[in-house]
């Protein structure tokens, strides 16, 4: 990893554009941090990358090294080529958005992961009319055989552990460090923490 | 059951309105034929039934009979009131599309869900800007412990059998007649024919 660290700030998102062929390294430098992270065509951002798209090519709940993710047309848009996380990430659930955390009781403004998405996107001059359904490092939404779901803590805290993802088209990517501090998905001490991404 | 029933030809769509409190009823008339499931809020299609914020609220990879199917607004859209199927539905996987049976080794037009959906949304006067991930009732995708997917056919036909939704709000519903017929998804026969519903 040879990039500057960009810092994907606490509660906040951060987009960048990568060009066909770099590698976008995504580091949990506290251990414990989600990463909600998207990509777009960056020639034409109404194709995205879709878990619901990849989810038909992989027959994986979850990408594991070596697996592509697709577009909402299908084509490839990032490989994941390395993990050193332990390969607990999730692909079932939507970003959290206001209204997330309006059900959880919040009363007023809470920091969320899609209007993160907007804002990162907007400091680049870009703007997507929905947000698609995120792939999300690091988080931990165990399966059970009948189905049910569960939003978890993280299995244990692996600061500085990463995952590697190869740019398949030139693409903008956008991360936000989850502010859930609601639920236990950033670590039982309920502390949401910055994370880094590097572009090489 | 005491509406008409409305015909979703073999391989193709239907949407309709539905006013809030009304039963949706989608028969699976020959007993092996796919329905992707779409709704919409009918005041503005911008909100739209959403499997990943469902998955969020229900804590489940499927619905079940009781279950509140959510909006990307994470509002009541429509709720599970009875189902007569055995309950195998797919909430992960996207609709069929242009992209998917070129990838199949389709070459020239392939009937798709994605295009019924706007076909049948087109009869209506309406249109999306993206497809929303749909709710594919009477599919079989099922998952293994490690987190592995697969297409397979129906466990057993079931002629007649139905799923019964109630609108939460004034919606739009649309259904396409899954034209899959390269995956055993509609049956091994690899048969693909019309089913119904009825809005009472």
């Amino acid at each position: 990893m040879t990039g500057p660290a960009i810092e994907i700030p606490a509660r906040r998102g951060k987009a960048a554009h990568v060009a066909r062929g770099q590698h976008i390294t995504v580091i949990n430098t506290h251990g414990e941090q989600v990463v909600d992270s998207w990509a777009f065509n960056a020639d034409d951002v109404s194709e995205f990358m879709s878990m619901e798209h990849t989810r038909a090519h992989t027959l994986r709940l979850v990408p594991r090294v070596g697996d592509i993710l697709r577009s909402n047309r299908r084509r490839p848009i990032l490989t994941l080529v390395e993990d050193t996380s332990g390969g607990v990430h999730d692909t079932l659930m939507a970003a959290c958005d206001r209204y997330r955390y309006a059900f959880l009781g919040v009363e007023g403004h809470h920091d969320n992961c899609a209007d993160n998405l907007a804002a990162g996107l907007a400091d680049l001059g870009l703007k997507v009319s929905h947000v698609p359904s995120p792939f999300n490092l690091f988080m931990n939404i165990p399966w059970s055989q009948d189905g049910g779901l569960a939003f978890a803590a993280p299995p244990k805290p692996q600061p500085g552990s990463y995952v590697r993802l190869r740019a398949e088209t030139d693409v903008v990517i956008a991360f936000s460090a989850c502010p859930q501090d609601i639920l236990p998905i950033n670590g039982r001490a309920l502390q949401t923490v910055e994370a880094h991404f590097r572009i090489e």
